[in-house]
């Protein structure tokens, strides 16, 4: 059994958990090293603090997940099976009843609550989330060269996007050349929807990329990421097509300052507010405070947005192996957008940026 | 207030349902023409039987939700704000006690579900899906509309890939190439991840693609489908490169065979199941019943997978307006994996085909 499985039962037995079942596809390929999501057919992870765990996934996934490098127990079922029945046969031969089951209560649907409940009336259900995030908090060796891949091709893709950029093309047109690039070189996957806003449109932390033409003067917003060997990345870069305006020119160095100084406030010890705070009190001195309306970052990893939330309330001590991103803002409506984030992993001796196009 | 929302009132009235909470993305565009997905924020429309519901979002996206042309109540809620506390505020103006909450069983999580519990533990839930599956089943002149649009994109995407086919090139060449297209004419969003699959990959029906290269005497399987305006396309063509052998061909005229008959068996009042066989029944006199695993179709309309299933076992009834698709396959290891797929749109006089690329 994996470090990662005997961790998480090591937690079971100390909360009298009898059994945890894991659908979130991120956490079932943190476990079995198998992506996979099935949307509504079921797939799992089904944890025992005594006995070995087993997969249910649908019979046609199960080969897949044998070469994913799952070497314990698969319960495939065709379409034609109930998979909850299969399952509870599979509990029973490894508990002897279940008085506490841990869920993702963020991610398990009611239908298969009721499914679970049904099954297994006596029992209770607690959050495992709380527990998940904190193992996925820290990578490891592997999880790092992963993410570094990742950030290596994010920057190949704002390079394709800065390279893009004409007069007259529109943010989907500039959008398809990145995405091109990227399949070109063997990414299969972005991280999230890439986001290209040119403009007016840069200017809404909230915009979607269409057909508005890049004019000179404009700022060009690129927020994209991809995933490599299930590991994500996520940049953004916001840059000039032509001359800017002094307010421009303002609003980009003040980001860019903020963004620094938040960089170099990261090391292990540190508080995770005072990474935003360093960030958010540039922006409040230069005036901008009420155009900053969303957090510094996010958890990168598995998933494109993890635990832990980079706020400027958060209490958590940041420690060697944390990757997140640091992403400040300034939206000013019909003067300027820019954001500008990066992937930072947090070193014994301090911030390591896995992105790097210039900026 | 919409004939949508008319209906699934005159719904709860009938079952005693006091309130209904639609949270499932797809089915709040369907009632409230709103398209969003802010994943762990909560955006949901609230229906009551005697009150207008309300439409509860992140405030940053209120007016994107006006604009959309909902013009009934719009409960917003910042990042600081208790989004549950807001719509519990608004339920109890519209509503004494409830007793019976319908939610979409499927979607709903337990997080959710317990917040709900918590703050009316008093109430009964329901499933809300029978229910909306009946609803979205009979697609509107509008409707119908953008699903002719989305299936006009989808043959043109098919198209690109058709033309992009070239000795050497991989999988994820060809696909880079039928996105680009695709963005290129203004779409920006596919309906489901594009596959090109070539030679042995196209012989599973559950491959990716990747870096497989296309050889002469391959079978190109293209699926792939586009969003437009909400709405979802789906097509599969498979495309010989050079010349097939005997087998090759004969599995190719097999399928495209029973996908015919199957085409000529659909109108107003025909079983789903016998559409169905009469695909089967071709493949199974054909002697490659075996090598056709899956369903012959599914509905098609804001989601791409969508009530109902078209297998040999259901007994629902066609009826003017229902849409899905008629994609029978053979995938013979080692030989050849053919799969054809068109979206059908049942019509007072038979079918109408809404993709058209030739096969």
């Amino acid at each position: 059994m994996n470090k990662r499985l005997l961790s998480l039962i090591e937690w079971m037995k100390t909360n009298d958990v009898s059994f945890s079942f894991i659908t979130n596809p991120d956490n079932v390929f943190y476990f079995t090293g198998f992506r996979s999501d099935p949307h509504e057919r079921l797939l799992g992870v089904a944890i025992f603090p005594e006995n070995d765990p087993f997969l249910i996934c649908p019979q046609m996934e199960a080969s897949d997940a044998r070469n994913s490098g799952w070497s314990l127990d698969i319960v495939g079922y065709s379409d034609i099976d109930n998979p909850w029945e299969l399952m509870a046969k599979q509990i029973s031969k490894r508990s002897n009843g279940l008085q506490k089951i841990a869920v993702e209560k963020q991610h398990l649907t009611l239908e298969r609550y009721e499914e679970l409940t049904n099954r297994f009336p006596q029992a209770a259900f607690i959050a495992a989330e709380q527990k998940l995030n904190q193992l996925r908090l820290i990578k490891d060796e592997k999880e790092l060269a992963s993410l570094r891949k990742a950030a290596e091709y994010a920057d190949l893709a704002v390079k394709a996007g800065s390279e893009a950029i004409q007069e007259g093309r529109t943010e989907l047109e500039i959008l398809a050349e990145i995405e091109y690039e990227m399949k070109r070189q063997g990414i299969s996957e972005m991280s999230f929807s890439t986001m290209v806003l040119t403009g007016k449109n840069a200017a809404s932390p909230h915009g979607t990329p269409g057909h508005t033409k890049v004019q000179r003067g404009d700022l060009v917003l690129f927020d994209l990421g991809v995933v490599y060997e299930g590991y994500c990345s996520d940049i953004t870069r916001t840059i000039a097509f032509g001359s800017l305006s002094d307010q421009q020119q303002e609003i980009y160095d003040t980001v860019l300052k903020a963004q620094q100084a938040a960089i170099d406030a990261v090391k292990p010890g540190a508080l995770a507010k005072d990474i935003d705070l360093a960030a958010r009190r540039i922006i409040d001195e230069a005036g901008y405070g009420q155009f900053f309306p969303h957090r510094l970052g996010h958890g990168l990893g598995i998933s494109v947005h993890e635990y832990p939330s980079i706020t400027e309330t958060s209490e958590l001590r940041l420690e060697e192996g944390m990757v997140f991103t640091i992403e400040p803002g300034i939206y000013v409506p019909g003067v300027a957008g820019v954001r500008i984030e990066d992937d930072i992993y947090v070193a014994a001796d301090g911030p390591e940026l896995l992105t790097a196009f210039l900026k």
